[in-house]
């Protein structure tokens, strides 16, 4: 017998879905494409994805996330809400994942100006890795008897200096060239394709198409999928777009994603779920552009090893197992259309190189943004987003490794944590009379507070001496703001009348322990590097913070809190997203491509956690900023330690 | 309405095929996998396809090739007869084409022997195409922690010494890896395909099969298909196969063939046929030496320009159109599964590289064998088979055309003319009193002279005084086989009583003007490739002759005649199927593949039908030996021409 078959109502969006019984209501809100948070991956344990049964159920019962007051409300977790019957549900506003909110890239800098698009991009010549180009072929004669193929491949050779050797062509495209050359008087426009130390012929039109020539760079978060479009002549960005990663719902984490794919023989449904947000990012953006997507003919992803192995298809079930091994670290050119990505039939597919399993492609491809392989001075690359992933070196050497920085910073594991969404609390400052101002993306009523809020605000509580240096809440604080509660102490930072949902927003003690932990997990794994190669704070000359993060991240807080290391402000830079950048770069010039592998290959990878100097670190560093304050001179001076 | 089905029974064979009305015996001939011979391709212009109905039909009527008493017999062309109803039908032996007759090649010298294969290969170090190695990859651990891919890549590397860079992998490969090494405790054999500059892995097997590894070459001949199956890790030839290249029924010569695929869209048949035949081969071959299809890796196809079109399913409709066009004459290695050839899944398929419409890769084949592109002395190469390919050259330089030789010896055209089959007239002599001596192929009764036995009847002719150095017959010859028939002057070779067919074996007025106009072709494109490089006769040092013709050829006939220059018969070496055995070199060296890609760039194509120098040689050639016997002093004096 069939399972029976129910309508799920979701407010305010106004999206009706039929889904089976026994499904979930998280289930029901992706399949009507309504991005619920869920950052534990629907199991029940982050209490994110709360949702108000309007009607459809007589009576919620208070558990662990639900309190007494929400249960009266009709709140529920959508994750643990079987379907049963009919439903219509109200996603409240913390609840909701706001695709307008995921950081594009520095697309608005980039339109028109070749010169804006990185630091970097002006070192290479223009050759992207798919280029079209015109020929008026002369017709053989008796004299000039040249084989067909061999005819355009002299042509090819004489115009783009690749040896003739060198060409290739797709197998298809051989079969229809002799009627395609004499259809239209032998004036052609050829596509060719890098693919590692060989061009292939990829497409041979009739006529001049040559301007017709796009390609797309794709940021392949954890979290968010990134996609810009890209006019491949002239170097433009035309647009950009941006999805929540549909993976989401089997975990916020990769880690969790692997042991899902893995338990439940779900690997092609992992890929496919890529391939399809990949597949309505560029179907988005070439509608909206008014484009042929048969003229996408190149896309290069950056993502890390997980993701791109989920992407690729190749199996990621040994990163998680010791000695951590992807299936590859790097993988050729191959064929859009092999793995489902939908553009020109014979359009190429780039992965960036992964360095290793906790290394990949989005960091090569950051390294690849600001030149780090090319510059003199002794760098620190920071990219924080789901992970943390540093990388310290110059022209002569890198090391690189991934902190375990834990998911604090994207508001995960906070009371009143949340991700840089409207209404969030970006900026906040607490005044000498404990008073706090603050300012939340969109200049909205507030609903939580993100990453760089809480960054700010556990600087400010040290600062004013509402919490000591290790984190606790000190006693004989003359303010109502800290107050005590059945699970410990809290600070109010937002009574619940300003705030958009009746709530206070409060930090607590537990909070301000989860991020000591994350800050301390990245100081100490600069350090590690540092140490690894003999070297100590003052040689850093420069720093570049990148991710979403980084784009708001109040630097002097960020040292004082200790996550970065007591250096001069001036040296700090914020490069924003470089994984799309360093993908651009790629799509741009065939020479990026090359390096970005010499990248990949030339970076050593260090593992923290088999490192005991790293542990020792963290510990010491799981203080305000420092156990050792002599480490922090400008800190120890602000905060007037003797 | 459905048309009705008939069954017709075919005698000796005891074969029936069930065919739709309307189609034609020699349809139901094919249908039945009996090949009986029709060189026009079916339009009834040869006679060649003559059948006896036993039952089935109440009167047959005779035409140009049905005599009366033919007639009287049940005797048909069985292009020509139409089924109306059941049949039971005998196939002559005069008509049948036998595949036991088809020159396989050196075949019995090469087992075992490497030395023996030929006279180039002992210059090539053995690196097959497609190469197997066992591996015991050391098990990854913390400290030594590269990726599965890149580990094997490091590993095969170090073996090999083909650098990193320059090897890729079959995706789905690389989608099975991770699971595969840990499957087998790491210990694998890879097998690694040479693909143009690049090294492509496409398997990796559990454990040690480094053993199991085939090959197969074939010689893609318009007439026949020649397949060699070759252990590619000792370089043995195991076994051989031969089949009529299914093609024939649409036409004895390529040309046709191109005509009929372009006016009935049948290029994709035409293409289907020819993998069929070579499928049908490496089944047999496989079969018979209990191999596992899986372990042939690698196939080498030889053919002509053509024939390696219709192979490919390239368009070949350029050829026969001014200014002659291959659509290409080197196409890199693909898969074989791509156009259907059944080996391993990801073995790969090679061609021998074509120089030009008119000189393919049989040609290219046939110089690598003989290492023509090495030697220092001017060497001639003569491959006779359906159309005739001459190369001229040494190590400096090589030039090459294909002469209009015409079917004649190969039987087409003449009147008891056949292929070289069993009982076949293949030597033959005509003693002073004109009686005959001849010896037939298989030693049977007689039923018709093949191409050798032509050419020596031609010259044993000439040398009796029989015919004059015009060809015609010579008045007063005391002779009763000299005699007058409706259509001309004929000689009898053989009389009814001795023939299998108990029919008189003849040569006509017609076939001698035939013959001299086939033997005219061939010296007449040697002397103007002669002449192209500013030499002469005297500057030949050797001369190869190729090809199944020149098997058998009586070498001093050939001379006589005028079909090869007047040169000491020291200086003539017979090298069998060339095609096939460079197709076996390439198999077997990667570096052999390299230069006959440098064999087909480097030769020089010229054209004889727009060339006057040849139009004039043509002409004056068209006498026994040439109009000027000067030319050929050691036949005037055996003629004794004053």
């Amino acid at each position: 017998m069939e399972n029976s078959r129910f309508k799920i109502h979701f407010l305010p969006n106004d999206v009706t879905v039929e889904i089976e019984e026994g499904k979930t209501v998280l289930d029901a809100s992706y399949k009507g494409d309504l991005f619920i948070n869920a950052l534990c991956g629907g199991d029940g344990t982050c209490g994110k994805c709360k949702v108000i049964l309007q009607s459809g159920r007589e009576q919620v019962i208070p558990s662990s996330h639900i309190s007494e007051e929400e249960a009266k409300k009709g709140y529920v977790l959508a994750c643990k809400t079987i379907i049963e019957n009919d439903l219509e549900v109200f996603i409240p506003e913390e609840s909701r994942l706001d695709k307008s909110q995921i950081l594009v890239g520095h697309f608005p800098q980039f339109s028109g100006s070749q010169a804006a698009v990185s630091p970097g991009i002006e070192q290479f010549k223009h050759s992207p890795l798919v280029n079209k180009y015109y020929f008026e072929l002369p017709p053989p004669t008796m004299d000039d008897n040249m084989a067909d193929f061999e005819r355009l491949c002299q042509n090819i050779s004489s115009k783009t200096k690749i040896p003739s050797e060198k060409l290739t062509i797709n197998f298809s495209v051989l079969k229809q060239l002799p009627a395609l050359l004499r259809s239209c008087n032998w004036n052609i426009t050829v596509t060719l394709g890098s693919r590692g130390s060989l061009f292939e012929i990829i497409e041979v039109q009739a006529g001049d198409v040559s301007a017709h020539n796009y390609g797309v760079a794709v940021d392949v978060g954890t979290t968010t999928v990134v996609a810009h479009l890209i006019n491949l002549s002239t170097m433009e960005t035309i647009d950009a777009e941006a999805t929540y990663n549909s993976q989401i719902r089997y975990g916020d984490d990769y880690i969790q994603r692997i042991m899902y794919a893995s338990q439940n023989n779900a690997m092609e449904m992992m890929q496919e779920m890529l391939t399809e947000d990949i597949n309505h990012l560029i179907s988005t953006l070439v509608k909206r552009n008014s484009l042929n997507i048969h003229d996408v003919n190149a896309i290069v992803c950056a993502g890390n090893t997980v993701m791109t192995h989920f992407l690729l298809g190749l199996d990621p079930t040994n990163i998680r197992k010791e000695p951590y091994l992807p299936a590859a670290n790097f993988v050729a050119p191959i064929r859009a259309s092999e793995i489902g990505v939908r553009i020109n039939n014979h359009g190429l597919l780039y992965t960036m190189p992964c360095v290793g399993a906790y290394v990949g492609g989005d960091i090569s491809s950051g390294v690849l943004s600001i030149r780090l392989d090319t510059t003199e001075a002794l760098s620190l690359l920071i990219d924080i987003g789901t992970n943390g992933e540093i990388v310290l070196g110059n022209k002569d050497w890198l090391v690189c490794c991934s902190a375990s920085a834990g998911p604090s910073f994207e508001g995960s594991g906070i009371a009143c944590g949340m991700r840089a969404a409207k209404g969030a609390i970006e900026k906040i400052t607490i005044l000498p009379d404990f008073e706090v101002a603050y300012k939340t993306i969109g200049n909205v009523p507030p609903t939580g507070i993100c990453g760089s809020g809480l960054l700010e605000c556990l600087a400010n509580l040290v600062r004013s001496g509402v919490i000591d240096r290790t984190g606790n809440f000190q006693k004989g604080i003359n303010t109502k703001r800290l107050r005590s509660t059945d699970d410990g102490q809290e600070f109010l930072l937002v009574d619940r009348k300003e705030t958009a949902k009746d709530k206070d927003i409060v930090i607590t003690q537990a909070d301000i322990q989860n991020l000591i932990r994350s800050k301390a997990a990245i100081y100490s794994a600069i350090s590690t590097l540092l140490e690894s190669m003999g070297m100590d704070v003052e040689s850093i000359e420069q720093v570049y913070l990148a991710g979403g993060f980084g784009n708001y991240l109040d630097t002097r807080s960020a040292i004082t809190i200790g996550m970065l290391p007591d250096i001069s402000i001036s040296k700090v830079h914020f490069v924003g997203n470089t994984s799309i950048i360093g993908a651009k770069m790629t799509l741009f010039s065939t020479e990026a491509h090359e390096v970005a592998k010499e990248i990949g290959a030339k970076m050593t990878y260090i593992d923290l956690m088999s490192n005991n100097k790293y542990m020792e670190e963290y510990v010491s560093a799981n203080f305000l900023p420092h156990t050792n304050i002599e480490k922090f001179p400008s800190v120890a001076e602000e905060l007037a330690v003797k």
